[in-house]
């Protein structure tokens, strides 16, 4: 049974819009899928399987691949409910040319293993994905110490991640690398501020357009004095810093005009022995209250805001509503399933202006995940478009789908500056 | 396209019933717009204007009145999908005779400016707007010490708003405030007490029929003795007597039998250089258990609760299912936009009796506001009547508009005795 | 009004699915009503009448069975739009022979009373209410000491309930009660893992199939060394055990393969003087993230996981996606009404494996209470159904019908044994 034609006219005319991706993971030296096992080795179908009774002894390094998609395929029928199973389907659809109307079952798995074999490996098959997902750019998350080379920096656009410098400079390895990379030894405030700068430099001429952050739900920035810095240094082995090198780098956020992406909720390790990047989980207590020092001390820089929740979105609409840097930014992990989506889209399209909005990121670890996952989101944008603006007569259809490209390119473009 | 059939009956009947509304900031010396500017200076705007990108220089209250409309309406393009954007068309629509199908631009500034000062400056405008909005009656917000003559309080009823003698009493202005307004000196619990009663005895003898106040989220009221009284004030310069004052008040709500409105959840001044009245945000951690001991120690004081947040919804749906004395509140300010509304809605009425569901509020500052917000409080009531009621065959279309017309009316006149 | 044929399809199939309820409070010595005040005296009725207005006066143990269903209906016109009123419609209906299309009023009282006298009063109206629910088994709720006969275990399932061994040590009756109960006598970590043993044991050799506990929002589990049992027997009157009774009881359900039903997010007495069963609330802030070290430490223990908020339900989503251990459990309490079970159903499809589902539980008194609850959750399931899976092309009719026949039936066999 189709959906009904408005919405189908809308979601038509959204597929249609060149994609600019503003977060990924994707590796711009291995964009692609190199095989099956590249597919379903994602977190999201290596979890759902586990969470289904899947023993992780196929998920080790150094098994076989084509065992390892057979173990995933083999509980795939337990969790085919699932919008995730959703997404391996338009990739099975979309790239292998499965045309078949019946579900996909354990018994399919060496056909498709076979030929996501053939397919991916054409010379051409990069490009090929870009085009049949319509991709123009995508944002990818780089270390600190990426030397951002070998690869195309219009296309996969730098974005530099800070995880490791906010949460983790106690850990001699981590001044190692600074050091390696910058030169510079960190001791206190000062020489913190030297690397960073250096790091800045680095990204900045490189074609870097957002910084970015993943933050748990307890955190809570802080401007330290340089005494407190050197203090910590030196007498307690670089410990408890995080807030206030985090203040550092929005610092050079705004000296450097980039906008600042906080990825706000996630606890990490929570299931100890869970999958590889499937540990990680939330408390729902927290709130963007914990950020209002930031947000007032730095009026000049952008803050793309992910909340891990949907119980949060509320709060993340009040303070888009109000501070004129605190924009919403996709729908992220635990939030990305349909419901959440719909739920939190909705709310936000009601109450922040549209030029705010930065509709979806794909968080993708391989380029073909980008397409299924935005087709999801436009579907939904479509359903929304239709019933909130088009048929109560707010918005032509016209008018509805520039609504739309607004969220899913024009707002990338103006706050990324890409 | 038009919605159903059905629901368009409901909201043309639920349109009729003549309104009283249960809480607004109309001044009843100066109830409508002098101007466009009173109707686009409306926080919701001048929020929602400069969080697109709006520079405050034109609010200053010095600044001309058709330069601030047109910096307001310059950023309209970027806010004219919100629910608030929804409103001003509204009451362009019904209150300026604007019949254009198209959207209102920064265009049409001057021309709407010019249409609203003709209008507005009609003798009769006030009676106009009374009548082309079905309002019977509307509720004040009013300091502790107004007077409360110059307007007619049947039309514009009294409510003592609480908030500077809880919150402030630490500040002497307040004390010489209450001293001039009752003869009262405050220094310990019982002239406390003198006073409160003194203003409550003004306020009932001139119609008052509600007590309310704002609630930061932190916010646990207790019952303090008259040596903690005594301590705070004269050792402590007043501090920390909130919880104190608070119950105090309860006490007299309960003597002098009127309602106490709670509005719960807000933190004051979150953005410090936001635009008059858009400063205020919240933390979603909260809980109605913080009110435990007050809910059980006044049994006899109605306590209509309004949330700031959707999520502490089930909260208020729980609290009133059970207390006798709680009742849910209309939809209040960041949870006042149509998916919020709806979903609070749909949870009230499916779980807590009907005659304890104070639908809607305006909290308006102008009188022009009362109705487009009222329409679309209306809208989403028809479509909740609709889908959840007529069209499972639980009411009738008859049963359904009086279920509508208790949750918009008698509720209101039974428990606030108007 | 009907609702739509593919709704009504999928309606009308669910509804053949024999039932296994997985949680009651089922007395099985008395497992049917005597009269309608058994039914309206359910607390859900009782709650909404007091909250409505009613005194408490006929609630009294002795009062009039006759006079307290006057009462209870007395109010019924106030609280005739929840889904509580709808059960109780739905019960009139299918077992009282009520066919009139009007709501029932305060006036039905004697007639339904008589009604319900001579129906329940039938020698074969347990196996009635059995075949017209079609219900094959219904789990029960057993104090520890529970002797577990004088029933037939096969249909009345027992469960060992666990809150008074873990929040009531405290009190020397429970001891006492433990005592007579194990022979033994509880004074260290010792004697308390021999008495859980042989109440395990007691247990399991009598068919039960399950433990289960409620507990606090701010309950945190932990592991008790055996020393700190000892100091807080000897020296701390039993005070303070309930976190390491939990985790002992957890280690017996992992040695006796017992699903471990947890019921989260309950505040006893909130509102002291409610009626009996309806004094309990909740408060929001609580997250799953307490359970962390539980989850962690007990991988073979499934936990079906109840939560009492739909605030929460993304928690419960996220943790049963991620941990093999957490399963989604029904829709409990404050959260068993449409809007909820709608929203948290759709939410907990969408992204947790099927297999891992446990629809829906009773949570009756009364078995004729099994009937509309689960009817109300069927037509919820049939909706959510058509639209997320049929008419998006994701799942044929038949498809649907299956994946609901697994959330009301298969997965209740499987997770249970039963």
């Amino acid at each position: 049974m189709p959906a009904d034609q408005l919405v189908q006219n809308l979601e038509s005319a959204l597929s249609k819009i060149p994609l600019i991706d503003p977060h990924s993971h994707i590796d711009p030296r291995a964009p692609v899928a190199r095989s099956l096992d590249d597919i379903l080795g994602y977190h999201y179908y290596t979890e759902l399987a586990h969470s289904a009774g899947m023993s992780q002894k196929l998920l080790a390094q150094d098994a076989d691949p084509r065992e390892r998609v057979r173990a995933i395929m083999q509980f795939m029928d337990r969790y085919d409910n699932t919008a995730q199973y959703g997404w391996f389907l338009d990739i099975v659809r979309t790239f292998l040319g499965w045309e078949e109307e019946r579900r996909i079952s354990a018994a399919d798995a060496d056909a498709l293993f076979d030929a996501a074999q053939k397919t991916f490996s054409q010379s051409d098959w990069e490009q090929q994905v870009f085009e049949k997902t319509r991709l123009e750019k995508i944002f990818l998350t780089n270390e600190f110490d990426d030397p951002l080379s070998g690869f195309d920096t219009t296309r996969y656009v730098p974005c530099l991640r800070t995880d490791t410098l906010v949460f983790h400079m106690d850990k001699p390895e981590t001044r190692r690398r600074v050091e390696v990379m910058t030169g510079i030894r960190i001791r206190d405030a000062a020489t913190l501020r030297q690397a960073l700068v250096k790091i800045f430099l680095h990204f900045t001429r490189n074609g870097a357009k957002a910084c970015a952050i993943s933050l748990p739900p307890n955190f809570h920035p802080a401007k330290f004095d340089d005494e407190h810095f050197y203090e910590q240094m030196q007498f307690h082995d670089f410990h408890d810093l995080a807030p206030g090198i985090f203040w550092q780098i929005a610092e050079f956020c705004r000296d450097f005009k980039l906008p600042f992406d906080l990825m706000i909720g996630v606890n990490r390790r929570v299931y100890e022995k869970g999958v590889y990047q499937g540990q990680d989980l939330f408390d729902q207590r927290t709130s963007l209250l914990q950020y209002k020092d930031l947000f007032n001390a730095f009026p000049d820089v952008t803050f793309p805001i992910s909340v891990l929740t949907s119980a949060q979105n509320q709060e993340l609409v009040a303070y888009a509503w109000i501070f004129p840097n605190v924009l919403p930014n996709g729908h992220w992990w635990y939030s990305n399933t349909p419901p959440y989506i719909q739920k939190d889209l909705v709310e936000r399209l009601t109450a922040v202006p549209k030029t705010k909005l930065i509709g979806y990121y794909s968080d993708a670890y391989k380029l073909e995940f980008v397409k299924p996952k935005y087709a999801m989101y436009r579907r939904i944008l479509a359903n929304v478009l239709a019933d909130e603006f088009v048929r109560p007569g707010v918005l032509s259809e016209t008018e509805a789908v520039a609504l739309g490209t607004r969220l899913l390119r024009d707002n990338v473009k103006e706050v990324f500056k890409v």
